[in-house]
Protein backbone atom coordinates (compact mmCIF):
# COMPACT_ATOMS: atom_id res chain seq x y z
CA UNK A 1 0.00 0.00 0.00
CA UNK A 2 1.11 3.53 -1.09
CA UNK A 3 0.51 6.96 0.58
CA UNK A 4 -2.60 8.66 0.12
CA UNK A 5 -2.51 12.27 0.03
CA UNK A 6 -5.49 13.68 2.88
CA UNK A 7 -6.22 16.44 0.47
CA UNK A 8 -7.87 13.66 -1.40
CA UNK A 9 -9.57 11.77 1.01
CA UNK A 10 -12.68 13.23 0.11
CA UNK A 11 -12.00 11.14 -2.75
CA UNK A 12 -12.88 7.85 -1.61
CA UNK A 13 -16.07 9.06 0.78
CA UNK A 14 -17.75 11.84 -0.57
CA UNK A 15 -19.33 8.69 -3.12
CA UNK A 16 -20.52 7.35 -0.28
CA UNK A 17 -19.26 3.63 -0.10
CA UNK A 18 -20.05 1.07 2.12
CA UNK A 19 -17.10 1.20 4.39
CA UNK A 20 -15.43 -1.18 7.23
CA UNK A 21 -14.50 0.15 10.70
CA UNK A 22 -11.43 -1.70 12.56
CA UNK A 23 -11.03 -0.71 16.45
CA UNK A 24 -8.14 -2.08 18.79
CA UNK A 25 -9.65 -3.01 22.12
CA UNK A 26 -8.74 -4.92 25.13
CA UNK A 27 -9.50 -8.71 23.23
CA UNK A 28 -7.77 -7.20 19.80
CA UNK A 29 -8.89 -6.25 16.61
CA UNK A 30 -12.34 -5.76 15.84
CA UNK A 31 -14.32 -4.23 12.68
CA UNK A 32 -17.64 -3.43 11.64
CA UNK A 33 -19.65 -2.77 8.10
CA UNK A 34 -20.97 0.68 8.17
CA UNK A 35 -23.10 3.01 5.97
CA UNK A 36 -24.09 5.90 7.66
CA UNK A 37 -21.20 8.18 7.09
CA UNK A 38 -20.15 11.93 5.46
CA UNK A 39 -17.40 14.08 4.76
CA UNK A 40 -17.76 16.91 7.19
CA UNK A 41 -14.42 19.23 6.29
CA UNK A 42 -11.63 19.01 3.47
CA UNK A 43 -8.31 19.65 5.42
CA UNK A 44 -7.59 18.26 7.80
CA UNK A 45 -10.41 15.56 6.24
CA UNK A 46 -13.19 15.06 8.76
CA UNK A 47 -15.54 12.10 8.52
CA UNK A 48 -18.78 12.36 10.79
CA UNK A 49 -19.89 8.56 11.81
CA UNK A 50 -23.00 7.42 13.43
CA UNK A 51 -22.19 4.27 15.15
CA UNK A 52 -24.67 2.29 17.87
CA UNK A 53 -23.98 1.73 21.07
CA UNK A 54 -25.57 -1.72 20.11
CA UNK A 55 -21.86 -1.99 18.68
CA UNK A 56 -18.75 -3.16 20.41
CA UNK A 57 -17.08 -0.65 18.43
CA UNK A 58 -18.93 2.29 19.88
CA UNK A 59 -17.34 1.44 23.21
CA UNK A 60 -14.07 0.48 22.47
CA UNK A 61 -13.89 3.97 19.91
CA UNK A 62 -15.01 5.57 22.89
CA UNK A 63 -11.95 4.12 25.17
CA UNK A 64 -9.18 4.26 22.40
CA UNK A 65 -10.25 7.60 20.44
CA UNK A 66 -8.69 5.44 17.27
CA UNK A 67 -10.03 3.51 14.20
CA UNK A 68 -9.19 2.76 10.78
CA UNK A 69 -11.80 3.49 7.46
CA UNK A 70 -11.16 0.45 4.94
CA UNK A 71 -12.79 0.50 1.68
CA UNK A 72 -13.95 -2.48 0.46
CA UNK A 73 -14.69 -3.37 -3.33
CA UNK A 74 -17.16 -5.57 -4.78
CA UNK A 75 -15.14 -9.00 -4.32
CA UNK A 76 -15.32 -8.45 -0.71
CA UNK A 77 -19.39 -8.06 -1.08
CA UNK A 78 -20.14 -11.72 1.10
CA UNK A 79 -17.61 -10.93 3.19
CA UNK A 80 -18.70 -7.37 3.95
CA UNK A 81 -22.39 -8.70 4.91
CA UNK A 82 -21.38 -11.04 7.25
CA UNK A 83 -18.85 -8.86 9.53
CA UNK A 84 -22.14 -6.63 9.10
CA UNK A 85 -23.96 -9.22 10.52
CA UNK A 86 -22.26 -10.79 13.63
CA UNK A 87 -20.59 -9.13 16.79
CA UNK A 88 -17.18 -8.81 17.97
CA UNK A 89 -18.30 -10.10 21.12
CA UNK A 90 -18.87 -13.50 19.59
CA UNK A 91 -16.68 -13.71 16.90
CA UNK A 92 -12.69 -12.98 15.83
CA UNK A 93 -13.52 -11.61 12.97
CA UNK A 94 -10.22 -10.95 11.17
CA UNK A 95 -9.72 -14.68 11.83
CA UNK A 96 -13.73 -15.84 10.89
CA UNK A 97 -13.35 -14.41 8.01
CA UNK A 98 -9.68 -14.47 6.29
CA UNK A 99 -9.45 -10.69 6.52
CA UNK A 100 -5.26 -9.78 6.71
CA UNK A 101 -4.68 -7.29 9.76
CA UNK A 102 -1.47 -5.00 8.61
CA UNK A 103 0.15 -2.55 11.30
CA UNK A 104 -0.85 0.77 10.78
CA UNK A 105 1.50 4.17 11.46
CA UNK A 106 -0.63 6.57 13.72
CA UNK A 107 -3.00 4.49 15.28
CA UNK A 108 -3.23 0.98 16.63
CA UNK A 109 -6.35 -0.08 15.15
CA UNK A 110 -5.10 -2.44 12.17
CA UNK A 111 -5.65 -1.57 7.89
CA UNK A 112 -7.08 -4.45 6.36
CA UNK A 113 -4.74 -5.60 3.20
CA UNK A 114 -7.37 -6.57 1.50
CA UNK A 115 -9.39 -3.62 0.75
CA UNK A 116 -8.95 -0.59 -1.66
CA UNK A 117 -7.79 1.82 0.83
CA UNK A 118 -7.16 2.57 4.28
CA UNK A 119 -7.83 5.85 6.24
CA UNK A 120 -6.17 5.86 9.56
CA UNK A 121 -8.63 8.24 12.20
CA UNK A 122 -8.72 9.58 15.65
CA UNK A 123 -11.78 10.31 17.09
CA UNK A 124 -12.14 14.49 17.09
CA UNK A 125 -15.30 15.37 18.75
CA UNK A 126 -17.53 13.22 20.91
CA UNK A 127 -19.93 15.53 21.93
CA UNK A 128 -22.62 14.49 19.29
CA UNK A 129 -22.29 10.59 20.12
CA UNK A 130 -24.73 10.87 23.23
CA UNK A 131 -27.66 12.39 21.46
CA UNK A 132 -26.81 11.26 18.29
CA UNK A 133 -24.07 8.45 18.20
CA UNK A 134 -22.30 10.62 15.96
CA UNK A 135 -18.60 10.32 16.14
CA UNK A 136 -16.45 12.90 13.76
CA UNK A 137 -13.45 11.23 12.94
CA UNK A 138 -10.23 13.03 11.88
CA UNK A 139 -8.44 11.10 9.19
CA UNK A 140 -4.36 11.48 10.14
CA UNK A 141 -2.91 9.20 7.63
CA UNK A 142 -4.16 7.86 4.42
CA UNK A 143 -3.35 4.51 2.20
CA UNK A 144 -3.82 2.90 -0.88
CA UNK A 145 -3.14 -0.08 -3.41
CA UNK A 146 -1.84 1.21 -6.60
CA UNK A 147 -1.82 -2.52 -7.75
CA UNK A 148 -5.52 -3.52 -7.44
CA UNK A 149 -7.37 -3.93 -10.58
CA UNK A 150 -10.47 -3.78 -8.84
CA UNK A 151 -11.71 -1.42 -7.74
CA UNK A 152 -16.07 -0.75 -7.76
CA UNK A 153 -16.87 -0.15 -4.26
CA UNK A 154 -20.77 -0.71 -3.14
CA UNK A 155 -23.53 1.40 -2.00
CA UNK A 156 -25.75 -0.22 0.70
CA UNK A 157 -29.68 0.41 -0.60
CA UNK A 158 -30.55 -0.42 3.39
CA UNK A 159 -32.27 -3.73 2.32
CA UNK A 160 -30.19 -6.33 1.66
CA UNK A 161 -29.40 -5.02 -1.75
CA UNK A 162 -26.02 -3.25 -3.16
CA UNK A 163 -25.34 -1.33 -5.75
CA UNK A 164 -21.88 -1.76 -7.52
CA UNK A 165 -20.54 1.38 -9.19
CA UNK A 166 -21.06 1.27 -13.22
CA UNK A 167 -19.94 3.42 -15.70
CA UNK A 168 -17.80 7.06 -14.81
CA UNK A 169 -19.61 10.04 -16.29
CA UNK A 170 -16.51 13.23 -16.76
CA UNK A 171 -18.15 16.46 -16.00
CA UNK A 172 -14.75 18.18 -15.06
CA UNK A 173 -15.07 20.71 -17.69
CA UNK A 174 -18.83 22.02 -15.94
CA UNK A 175 -16.61 22.00 -12.51
CA UNK A 176 -16.28 26.12 -12.75
CA UNK A 177 -16.85 26.88 -9.08
CA UNK A 178 -14.61 24.13 -7.54
CA UNK A 179 -11.17 23.67 -9.74
CA UNK A 180 -9.06 24.09 -6.83
CA UNK A 181 -10.37 20.62 -5.76
CA UNK A 182 -10.47 18.05 -8.53
CA UNK B 1 -45.89 11.50 -7.22
CA UNK B 2 -46.98 9.32 -4.20
CA UNK B 3 -46.38 8.77 -0.70
CA UNK B 4 -43.09 7.34 0.24
CA UNK B 5 -43.01 5.66 4.24
CA UNK B 6 -40.92 8.06 6.25
CA UNK B 7 -39.33 4.16 7.88
CA UNK B 8 -38.16 3.54 4.26
CA UNK B 9 -36.50 7.06 3.76
CA UNK B 10 -32.75 5.37 4.65
CA UNK B 11 -32.73 3.08 1.91
CA UNK B 12 -32.73 6.23 -0.38
CA UNK B 13 -30.39 8.22 1.44
CA UNK B 14 -27.93 5.29 2.91
CA UNK B 15 -26.20 4.56 -0.48
CA UNK B 16 -25.10 8.17 -0.37
CA UNK B 17 -26.99 9.70 -4.01
CA UNK B 18 -26.16 13.26 -4.75
CA UNK B 19 -29.17 14.87 -4.42
CA UNK B 20 -30.70 18.12 -4.25
CA UNK B 21 -31.81 20.30 -1.57
CA UNK B 22 -34.45 23.04 -2.43
CA UNK B 23 -35.03 25.78 -0.19
CA UNK B 24 -37.68 28.77 0.01
CA UNK B 25 -36.51 31.89 0.57
CA UNK B 26 -37.73 36.16 0.50
CA UNK B 27 -36.07 35.90 -3.30
CA UNK B 28 -37.94 32.77 -4.33
CA UNK B 29 -36.92 29.03 -4.86
CA UNK B 30 -33.62 27.81 -4.77
CA UNK B 31 -31.71 24.88 -5.34
CA UNK B 32 -28.02 23.51 -4.73
CA UNK B 33 -26.30 19.98 -5.45
CA UNK B 34 -24.87 18.07 -1.84
CA UNK B 35 -23.31 15.13 -1.08
CA UNK B 36 -22.28 15.17 1.88
CA UNK B 37 -25.01 13.91 4.02
CA UNK B 38 -25.45 10.83 5.92
CA UNK B 39 -28.72 9.08 7.70
CA UNK B 40 -27.89 9.66 11.52
CA UNK B 41 -31.82 7.52 12.73
CA UNK B 42 -34.47 5.40 11.40
CA UNK B 43 -37.65 6.93 12.71
CA UNK B 44 -38.31 9.85 12.73
CA UNK B 45 -35.47 9.75 9.43
CA UNK B 46 -32.50 12.40 10.68
CA UNK B 47 -30.31 13.58 8.12
CA UNK B 48 -26.99 15.42 8.26
CA UNK B 49 -25.82 17.31 6.23
CA UNK B 50 -23.21 19.81 5.43
CA UNK B 51 -24.00 22.90 3.57
CA UNK B 52 -21.07 25.58 3.34
CA UNK B 53 -21.91 29.18 4.69
CA UNK B 54 -20.47 30.07 1.15
CA UNK B 55 -24.13 28.47 -0.48
CA UNK B 56 -26.98 30.94 0.02
CA UNK B 57 -29.06 27.73 1.00
CA UNK B 58 -27.57 27.66 4.35
CA UNK B 59 -28.82 31.34 5.48
CA UNK B 60 -32.26 30.35 3.87
CA UNK B 61 -32.05 27.40 5.90
CA UNK B 62 -31.23 28.60 9.45
CA UNK B 63 -34.17 31.91 8.83
CA UNK B 64 -37.01 29.21 7.25
CA UNK B 65 -35.77 26.13 8.90
CA UNK B 66 -37.03 24.05 5.82
CA UNK B 67 -36.05 22.45 3.11
CA UNK B 68 -36.88 19.46 0.49
CA UNK B 69 -33.93 16.89 -0.20
CA UNK B 70 -34.72 15.53 -3.67
CA UNK B 71 -33.03 12.79 -5.51
CA UNK B 72 -32.13 13.40 -9.38
CA UNK B 73 -30.98 10.16 -11.90
CA UNK B 74 -28.89 9.87 -14.00
CA UNK B 75 -30.26 11.39 -16.84
CA UNK B 76 -30.23 14.85 -15.02
CA UNK B 77 -26.73 14.74 -14.54
CA UNK B 78 -25.78 17.43 -16.19
CA UNK B 79 -28.20 19.80 -15.19
CA UNK B 80 -27.10 18.65 -11.38
CA UNK B 81 -23.71 19.67 -12.05
CA UNK B 82 -24.35 22.78 -13.11
CA UNK B 83 -26.63 23.77 -10.57
CA UNK B 84 -23.87 23.20 -7.89
CA UNK B 85 -21.53 25.30 -10.04
CA UNK B 86 -23.48 28.68 -9.67
CA UNK B 87 -25.24 30.62 -6.70
CA UNK B 88 -29.42 31.34 -6.62
CA UNK B 89 -27.89 35.10 -5.58
CA UNK B 90 -27.04 34.99 -9.44
CA UNK B 91 -29.32 32.25 -11.05
CA UNK B 92 -32.89 31.94 -10.95
CA UNK B 93 -31.95 27.82 -11.06
CA UNK B 94 -35.37 26.39 -11.34
CA UNK B 95 -36.07 28.46 -14.39
CA UNK B 96 -32.51 28.48 -15.85
CA UNK B 97 -32.09 24.44 -15.35
CA UNK B 98 -36.28 24.01 -17.09
CA UNK B 99 -36.78 22.16 -13.08
CA UNK B 100 -40.55 21.90 -12.44
CA UNK B 101 -41.79 23.02 -9.08
CA UNK B 102 -43.87 21.09 -6.97
CA UNK B 103 -46.17 22.33 -4.14
CA UNK B 104 -45.22 20.68 -0.98
CA UNK B 105 -47.17 19.25 1.31
CA UNK B 106 -45.38 20.02 5.28
CA UNK B 107 -42.75 22.86 4.08
CA UNK B 108 -42.71 25.52 1.44
CA UNK B 109 -39.69 24.63 -0.04
CA UNK B 110 -41.05 23.16 -3.62
CA UNK B 111 -40.93 19.19 -4.47
CA UNK B 112 -38.94 18.71 -7.84
CA UNK B 113 -41.13 17.18 -10.82
CA UNK B 114 -37.93 15.45 -12.22
CA UNK B 115 -37.04 13.92 -9.84
CA UNK B 116 -37.22 9.98 -8.44
CA UNK B 117 -37.86 10.71 -4.57
CA UNK B 118 -38.51 14.00 -2.95
CA UNK B 119 -38.23 14.39 1.32
CA UNK B 120 -40.03 17.31 2.73
CA UNK B 121 -37.46 18.35 5.95
CA UNK B 122 -37.27 20.32 8.77
CA UNK B 123 -34.51 21.84 10.46
CA UNK B 124 -34.34 19.91 13.83
CA UNK B 125 -30.78 20.75 15.19
CA UNK B 126 -28.72 23.68 14.36
CA UNK B 127 -26.42 22.90 17.00
CA UNK B 128 -23.46 22.03 15.08
CA UNK B 129 -24.15 24.63 12.78
CA UNK B 130 -21.60 27.19 13.89
CA UNK B 131 -18.86 24.61 14.31
CA UNK B 132 -19.35 22.20 11.30
CA UNK B 133 -22.25 23.61 9.21
CA UNK B 134 -23.71 20.42 9.83
CA UNK B 135 -27.68 21.08 9.86
CA UNK B 136 -29.50 17.73 11.62
CA UNK B 137 -33.02 17.57 9.53
CA UNK B 138 -36.02 15.54 10.15
CA UNK B 139 -37.91 13.78 7.42
CA UNK B 140 -41.56 14.96 8.05
CA UNK B 141 -43.05 13.47 4.55
CA UNK B 142 -41.75 11.60 1.54
CA UNK B 143 -42.84 11.33 -2.17
CA UNK B 144 -41.76 8.60 -4.80
CA UNK B 145 -42.26 8.91 -8.88
CA UNK B 146 -43.72 5.35 -9.19
CA UNK B 147 -43.98 5.66 -13.01
CA UNK B 148 -40.28 6.41 -13.37
CA UNK B 149 -38.20 3.69 -14.95
CA UNK B 150 -34.64 5.65 -15.12
CA UNK B 151 -34.25 5.06 -10.98
CA UNK B 152 -30.29 4.73 -11.68
CA UNK B 153 -28.43 7.42 -8.50
CA UNK B 154 -24.90 9.61 -9.10
CA UNK B 155 -22.27 8.91 -6.49
CA UNK B 156 -19.90 12.08 -6.48
CA UNK B 157 -15.85 11.11 -7.09
CA UNK B 158 -15.33 14.68 -5.74
CA UNK B 159 -13.07 15.01 -9.02
CA UNK B 160 -15.80 16.02 -11.37
CA UNK B 161 -16.71 12.51 -12.04
CA UNK B 162 -19.53 10.62 -11.35
CA UNK B 163 -19.99 6.91 -10.81
CA UNK B 164 -23.99 5.87 -12.32
CA UNK B 165 -25.34 2.91 -10.32
CA UNK B 166 -24.57 -0.16 -11.89
CA UNK B 167 -25.82 -3.54 -11.24
CA UNK B 168 -27.31 -5.05 -7.97
CA UNK B 169 -26.04 -7.58 -5.26
CA UNK B 170 -29.16 -9.07 -3.40
CA UNK B 171 -27.97 -10.52 -0.18
CA UNK B 172 -31.17 -10.30 2.18
CA UNK B 173 -30.65 -13.49 2.87
CA UNK B 174 -27.60 -12.87 4.83
CA UNK B 175 -28.98 -10.06 7.15
CA UNK B 176 -29.92 -12.13 9.64
CA UNK B 177 -29.47 -9.22 12.38
CA UNK B 178 -31.47 -6.74 10.57
CA UNK B 179 -34.23 -8.68 9.26
CA UNK B 180 -36.73 -5.70 10.96
CA UNK B 181 -35.30 -3.19 8.75
CA UNK B 182 -35.41 -4.89 5.29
Amino acid sequence: MRDFPLAKVFHLIEPGPVVLLTTAGKSGANVMTMSWHTMMEFVPPLIGCVISPANLSHSTLLKTRECVIAIPTVDLVSKMVDIGNCSGEDVNKFEAFGLTPVRAKKVAAPLIAECLANLECKVADTRMVNRYALFVLEVVKGWTDLKRRERRTLHANGDGTFAVDGRTIDLKKKMVKWEQFL
